[in-house]
């Protein structure tokens, strides 16, 4: 019997006990041994609720428990979590987290003590929601030079971009909907702004390079400036408007970004609706392949979660991932990326505009007084540089 | 360094030969040794061509070399394929394959001669060609009660049907495009009348159930009785038609049915096209997840082939997959599935269709003599027993 303690008992920590009592056969089934949660820690009580009984305020009665073997940081946050889930692996505990937060903060430094302690430290969880991404690019995807990795790796701005582009709803309807069905937080700037998507990319770039992406380092943009106009376009165009978090390397140099992009139908994010997430992998031998689910939400994440819990206890007293090195991989600077873009101006700069971007295709998508154009492919910088002399209503990107 | 031996040196197996060569590097660094290809069987020669210093003829020579502890199988077929297989795991060699027919006839035996022999016998390629999918269902969905896959297995009929909706060709006419592009074989039955599809379906469907499925049971039908007016009645739904090839557990019911469905936009299978595939999977607590990509060809394929043969190298001695048991899945009898019917029939006959099918929904694809039908959702047989009184155009089932 594999006695496991879950730090944490918001909607993951709630969803992985359910999890594990709803499927408790098939656990018994696919990690060969029945699954318990012997504690769960909160500093709430929970009257009359089935934790209660397993329900406890202090974590050092799971760290002085030798009978837990694995456990389940679900706090969110750096802090306390990351101290911790530090004392648990250093206690010779194996920790799954769902806590992407704390993975694109410190994974290097928990990898590695998971390492020296012959433990694991699993994230699958962490990005993706109950995708399968982590294994996948770990263990399957290891013949190829993995290129790119590019997704929709935020539910609640996926779930506002479809609903602005479906309803023709405005941004701020929108995210309201969404804070309503429980699809965005009432303090909603970690989505919104790109940074949940941010750390995403950097815990997927991290593991596929092998040394570690500062997520601070991404160029980082949100969807607060789209408007239903952008849609008049991207309709006009027949394409989407997705927030991408894209990580690329070309010859010896690698690039980040996190930003809205004009996404074409024949490319397989375009379908990805909705509170969905897609994460396209791009290796040279493979192509591209595509991981596709529900990237948030408690039983979707709780099931990452306790897959990995599965994991662990398949395979006692060995580190399942080694991790990435701590050293800091440099970014490229964004303006060197080569695209597209669609740039919207006021119709008197309309000459300019054309007489700036050489070959650009004129878009009208019917809204007075502006005009759109795509242009030819050229770097971000030389775009910028070139869009600075104009009065720009806004831009963006194509992906490529 | 880890010597392989890969029989067969057909479209794969060259492949195979690539990926070792091209991406040297890149497999150090994740199997952490230096992988190199010591031989290649076949029967034939290749002057002039690099494996011409590494092949043999003779299979004992690969059986009777102890520096060899890999063999990839890329055969295919059932002879010679098993008793090589058989042969090298029996002598401790680990087996990788890309052989379909080979894992659905046999696979149950020669897990467990793995088993006996503490080696490995993986065979992420045989299903989804460079998809990861078999991984992802043994060591990441483990949380879940895995109630159905549902895939569009078979590029060349996916490739097919999509030309003849994009493009309103007929059957012969795509599947000629099809062979001239070389996405289907001169003899192209195994794909077109659902035999690929069925073995790969039932591969998915052993591992999923831990018994052997056996693929003989499985209800299939092929693509060939597509014509371009049923694509007017999908058309006229706004729906696509993909050969499906779908398990599912029901209570206590197993069911599999491979057959052209119709499948609407809002399913995650419906924007798989040309020779792309797609496999959805439906978890209870993951909901549904999909893992897309390349199904076949020579890189994608042999980028599995060499992922499980990275898997080897990195654990030696160990049994990776402890298979599924050889006593076999009973199949519930298809009729009793319940879903709609896009019903075609004579215009005369309409009237009697209307009595038979109560409620069912009247479509008018504009084809002279004849009316279609959207019946309600009810049992195959009841459908079935009901259509027997009508000279039925065509039928064909919608997705549920």
């Amino acid at each position: 019997m594999a006695k496991i303690a879950v730090m944490g008992f918001g909607t993951i920590g709630s969803g992985v006990f359910d999890v594990v009592n709803t499927n408790r056969e098939i656990l018994k089934k696919t990690s060969g041994e029945e699954i318990t949660v012997k504690y769960v820690l909160d500093i709430r009580e929970f009257p009359g609720h089935p934790v209660e009984k397993v329900l406890i305020h202090d974590v050092d009665t799971i760290l002085n428990d030798p009978e837990v073997t694995v456990v389940v940081e679900t706090m969110g946050g750096i802090e306390p979590a990351f101290t911790f889930v530090k004392k648990a692996l250093e206690a010779g505990k194996s920790v799954a987290t769902s806590n992407k937060e704390l993975v694109a903060k410190k994974g290097s430094e928990l990898l590695a003590t998971a390492r020296e302690n012959h433990v694991s430290f699993l994230f699958e969880a962490s990005v993706g929601g109950g995708i399968p991404i982590i294994r996948p690019l770990l263990s399957c995807l290891t013949a190829d030079d993995i290129q790119e990795v590019n997704g929709i790796l935020n539910g609640t701005t996926n779930y506002i971009l479809t609903k602005m582009n479906q309803e023709g709803t405005d941004f701020d309807a929108a995210l309201k909907e969404a804070q309503d069905n429980g699809f965005a937080e009432r303090k909603p700037e970690a989505d919104i702004e790109g940074y949940d998507a941010c750390r995403k990319i950097a815990i997927l770039m991290s593991l596929v390079l092998g040394r570690r992406v500062d997520f601070e380092d991404i160029h980082t943009e949100g969807i607060t400036k789209i408007t239903t106009r952008d849609f008049a376009y991207a309709n006009k165009l027949g394409w989407a408007i997705k927030l991408l978090a894209d990580g690329w390397k070309l010859d010896d140099k690698v690039y980040a970004i996190v930003a809205p992009f004009l996404v074409k139908p024949e490319k397989p994010l375009y379908m990805v609706n909705d509170v969905f997430n897609g994460i396209m992998v791009h290796g040279n031998m493979v192509d591209d392949v595509m991981f596709y689910g529900r990237g948030a939400g408690k039983d979707a994440t709780a099931s990452a979660v306790v897959g990995d819990v599965v994991d662990i206890v398949k395979n006692p007293g060995i580190t399942i991932y080694e991790g990435w090195e701590e050293e800091k991989q440099p970014l490229s600077d964004i303006g060197g990326a080569c695209r597209q873009f669609l740039l919207r101006v006021k119709c008197e700069d309309a000459e300019k505009a054309e007489a700036l971007f050489a070959g650009a295709e004129k878009i009208d998508a019917g809204i007075p007084g502006e005009v759109g154009y795509l242009t030819q492919t050229m770097p971000e910088s030389e775009f910028n540089k070139a869009a600075a002399s104009l009065d720009v209503i806004h831009s963006i990107r194509v992906q490529v």
